[in-house]
């Protein structure tokens, strides 16, 4: 991995794990009323003003020509691709895939930019608890885990409750065992430092292996993948979480004074690969060299399909051009979809845009993400300053029909666009009723069966109206 | 197996799966009302008076010495000793150390039964997509299913919505494929057959294999088991249920016209071991002769752990007997508590009693049973004549600070207890809140994670005093 790769995944860990999925509080319905938002009436005429179009979009999405096609759309790539690792073949198969259905729409500005992203492969896994009773132990390696010797490691386990925990044990009592962290789940922001910080905080201490209870508040016997780190100068122990319920378990039994001893076989292999960012730009009228991004990002872990991290983010932001098309509607900022590769190995694709764009980020007015489901739209997780907060709380007052006018406060709003919003850009995600999707997230759950046609329909017309009308008019979202 | 293993399946099947798990529907909390029940006045005060008893029951077990204990004991048994399927060693071990624990008590009544149970044992299962594209399948074999051959069946797959799509084809396209049946989810009552016979259908048809979309309304891709039944007269083919997700997914590919190729791979062997049924007796003061029953089964599936099904109803009707010895409350009639063994394998145990004590069993005045559930208790489901449920809707007054007064009218009130219900013997399940018991049935999310240790205690009580009531009044249920 180039070194870019690991800034960009350092970036990743130290600002968007603990802030992107925080549960989200302070829902403020009325923002610019709380906010005593200072709009002139000039501009609040304005916006009002594009209700009409507003409710063309939804028409045409939600009750229209585009009624399901979200969903067809996403279904027909998730059963051709299934899961798009960071680095495979399928999924530069599935990014051809979308580039030609968007041409295929006559939708002809779409174009793709080459990034080395990292190639992590999962290979065998297997945990079998040994003592005191025979177990298999269901589980997922993580994202960069190393393998173990090819015929395991076989050791006693010790389980901690907390890093505090860990922290205050003797390093002997930690030398040469598996550390079990059956920490409670909070919330994901809260919680998955374990997940991306447990290995080298047992290698630390001596430990030969980790094994961590999924960040997941709800389980049927369901291990979660995901990203973690080494931290520089420990050695890198094989890592990979087990069940709610395996852990609980293992929990009982050594707070019960069990000797346990498991079994842990991994193999995986990691190099670079070229993979590419997908963008399709609605070139605008007046102002082409300003943009507003819709995004989403196209790879996904190797369980479950993707069909909903990110699968749906991927669908409503590709929505977004066929629909405008569709309706002939050109504004007068360009609207431009981008597509991230390489998000679950360190969000590669995103910080390798920011960068090679960098000279023209200051010409960027808005950047949306959508990578935390495609429920029921609410509204929008918005960060950058009061004034932009209020701009954007008063084109979301054009929602009321469909019941998406929230705005949640929140300094990072996405994980993709990370990188642009702390180089001080606007920017927004999508809000909404996605209190199951940590159930599924990472998972072999996260498929089909998870997307609602109806809900996506909502999604993609309120992706689009919001972005249309932010892109076309009068005034710019002032940065901080 | 045994004629007599045989024919207890077969009653099963023909009987109790496709009533025993309807939706609980016709709620009527207050039946004597409804039912203009005519019970004479004095009974009616007899069994108010049984208020003070009652509560002192719920306090011992809500929040006196035995809170908490139902779920500590439930904890202890399933750690200790995970899945019990019927004829393994685990099994008796599980056995041996319930009796243990009750004589640690100083109950000593408690013996057991021989019976003869099948003892089906999984071996690897394996089910891979080979076209259109590959993809491992999850899946779970079926209780009696055969083996593939050992390097497995390879073949093309057909995929049906229901029996009738199925009967409607020719054989010829039938012949040599392996049938998926992906059959929408209705109830477990109205959709197990597809469980319990797809193969026999398949298999007369001339298919080489059957896969089932998993009876459950809900699944982070799950796959569940459960028993299954050869017909007489047709090829015993290999049968498994794999998850909703996959299902769903293979039944998109056929109607796509895309040619589906699967390898299965499954090894399974059967053969008969002896079990035993697990009997306490609370020596009635009275009428010794006379019987109320309380029940669950101990034998579990081999995956998860069966702490649900049906950890939580051996445990709450080993509670009974506990309860009322640390109140020295002994009722005219004696309580016995039956640990059924062999359910899941066909109701071998349940039938085997039935068979065993056929000569006193008219002696039996109320048989309950616990095995959906150990959730909130709201109530009971009844089986038995009006008259019957008119006496115990007069009871299950007596319960109104648990609000577990609700009786439900049921033909066939639970599975192990449908030998003696359909003796004519009145019958009640527990009637609890488990509208997600389905999320975990059969399936590796039954753990531990399910239970809850105050909801056991209400279980715990609500079946002591329930028992207690009905074994101590002046009347017996009448028969119909």
């Amino acid at each position: 991995m180039s070194r870019h790769l690991e800034v960009a995944i350092f970036v990743w860990y130290t600002t968007v794990l603990l802030v992107s999925a925080k549960p989200k509080q302070n829902v403020v319905k009325s923002y610019s009323e709380l906010h005593k938002c200072e709009l002139s009436e000039e501009l609040k005429t304005e916006i009002a003003s594009y209700d009409s179009v507003v409710n063309d979009i939804i028409d045409f999405a939600v009750s229209g020509p585009f009624k399901g096609r979200a969903y067809s759309e996403l279904e027909r790539f998730i059963d051709t691709f299934g899961p798009r690792v960071s680095g495979s073949e399928v999924l530069e198969r599935a990014i051809d895939h979308v580039i030609n259905i968007t041409r295929a729409e006559d939708v002809k500005d779409v174009y793709t930019e080459e990034v080395e992203v990292p190639h992590w492969v999962r290979g065998h896994e297997s945990a079998e608890l040994l003592e005191p009773r025979r177990k298999s132990l269901s589980l997922l390696g993580l994202g960069t885990s190393v393998a173990t010797a090819p015929d395991g490691v076989t050791a006693e386990a010790i389980v901690v409750h907390s890093f505090d925990e860990l922290d205050a044990m003797d390093n002997d009592k930690v030398k040469g065992k598996i550390v079990v962290y059956d920490q409670p789940y909070v919330s994901y922001g809260d919680t998955v430092r374990y997940r991306s910080q447990g290995a080298s905080k047992a290698a630390a201490k001596g430990a030969v292996a980790a094994l961590i209870r999924t960040i997941a508040p709800f389980s049927i016997y369901s291990p979660h993948t995901g990203m973690q780190r080494y931290s520089d100068n420990v050695t890198k122990i094989p890592t990979a979480c087990i069940t709610l319920e395996d852990a609980d378990f293992l929990g009982r039994l050594y707070r019960n004074k069990e000797k346990i001893v498991i079994k842990l076989v991994m193999s995986s292999t990691m190099d670079t690969k070229t993979s590419r960012n997908t963008l399709i730009d609605v070139k605008g009228t007046q102002h082409p060299e300003k943009l507003v991004i819709v995004s989403g990002h196209i790879d996904s872990w190797d369980v479950g399909t993707g069909a909903m991290d990110d699968g749906g983010g991927m669908i409503v932001s590709w929505a977004v051009p066929i629909i405008l098309k569709e309706l002939n509607l050109r504004p007068k900022r360009t609207i431009r979809s981008i597509f991230w590769t390489g998000e679950e190995l360190g969000l590669v694709g995103a910080f390798a845009y920011a960068k090679k764009h960098k000279v023209e980020n200051d010409n960027i007015n808005f950047v949306m993400e959508s990578d935390e489901g495609t429920f029921k739209p609410l509204g929008l997780t918005v960060g950058g300053s009061q004034h932009a907060r209020c701009i954007v709380a008063e084109v979301l007052k054009l929602f009321s029909s469909i019941n998406a006018t929230a705005l949640v406060e929140e300094e990072s709003p996405g994980s993709d666009i990370v990188a642009l919003v702390s180089q001080g850009v606007p920017g927004a995600g999508l809000l909404n009723a996605n209190e199951k999707y940590f159930w599924f997230h990472h998972s072999e759950g996260d498929t089909m069966n998870v997307e609602n046609a109806e809900e996506l329909d909502l999604c993609a017309a309120f992706w689009t109206a919001v972005a249309y009308v932010i892109a076309d008019m009068s005034v710019d979202i002032p940065r901080k």
